[in-house]
């Protein structure tokens, strides 16, 4: 059996694991799943992730597994994306759980605010108040790339795939990247890379 | 050189990394360091963890490893706590992120503003946005030990340490466990390990 991934295209958490599997050539089937019309809330879907949400990864042996980060690690293993040595290993979800804490609920949240639900009118306190939390994150990221090319190891590993998501795309969230050139720099590095494609908006509701 | 922790006793955050290290019986030095005072927002610190956060681990090579469940990772390699098949681990990771996404956010913010800076006056309509969604996140692992003895693999692993940390004392943050019978028995399944201690509230400021 091949593997599905459950996944909104216009999703950063969904974008990563499109990334990784594009960059591995990893055979998959895609089952676009719109978050914005309820697709996850179903009684079918919560029988495959009771916690309703995507990516989804449905593997070889028909189990499910939720959580994009989680998923990342699944299938880098045995790859170059995923450090030999433990000490990088620990870096790698060192930037994995910042990503998750840190980054995405300020700049995927004010993207999804912003440029998928069109609601920064009814919710512009909350959008206003990510700002200084999203680029306090940003600036830690900048810091890091002042004494390392890529974040968690030596080569690219799936911690630039989770953190490229949403940050390459922080200006549909209202964050911009302007003072921030080593950030740019490491997108541009990104982009670089064999089988690399950016991120679509949705169509509109 | 001896492993070194930075950690506050009376978070969760850090009382995972003091559970998995009694747990293992792994010598260490731990150096109290209260958040309330500005402890971890000073130069020094800064240069240690760019994100000033607590808990920091300084491992025996000298290099620092922040996010706490990046910290349990490191220490469980080759221990009963991580598992040995990519399924199981994928799962376990699947768990540490759901803790820091969906759990940590609502139960330790809300422990934080009741218990730990007494703010609840100042942030009351915060800690009722978080009660609902605290609940959803108690409710999905309720959901989850109607078929699981422990999360994320088939023995106890580092996935229920995490989970373990703001869960056993949702009440501190206005939780209550009455309706979670399932998640009430797994509370006392780790409180039987053997090493075990619970978190304790700070002295009053």
């Amino acid at each position: 059996m091949s593997v599905k991934i459950y996944g909104m295209s216009s999703s950063g958490n969904c974008h990563k694991v499109r990334l990784l599997l594009d960059y591995l050539k990893y055979p998959h089937t895609w089952i676009e799943t719109d978050t914005r019309h309820g697709a996850t809330q179903t009684d079918e879907f919560r029988s495959l992730n009771p916690n309703a949400r995507v990516p989804l990864a449905v593997l070889e042996d028909g189990s499910c597994l939720p959580e994009s980060n989680a998923i990342l690690y699944y299938f880098a293993q045995g790859t170059t994306f995923w450090p030999a040595d433990k000490v990088s290993q620990a870096h790698v979800l060192q930037w994995l759980f910042f990503e998750q804490y840190d980054h995405e609920p300020r700049l995927a949240v004010n993207r999804a605010i912003q440029s998928i639900f069109n609601s920064i009118a009814e919710r512009r306190a909350e959008f206003e108040a990510n700002l200084p939390k999203g680029y306090r994150a940003l600036g830690v990221m900048e810091q890091h790339l002042k004494t390392n090319v890529w974040f968690g190891a030596s080569q690219v590993s799936i911690a630039d795939i989770a953190l490229y998501a949403y940050t390459h795309v922080a200006d549909e969230g209202g964050f911009s990247l302007a003072d921030f050139p080593l950030i740019r720099a490491w997108l541009g590095r990104m982009e670089s890379l064999d089988g690399h494609t950016r991120m679509q908006l949705p169509a509109l509701m």
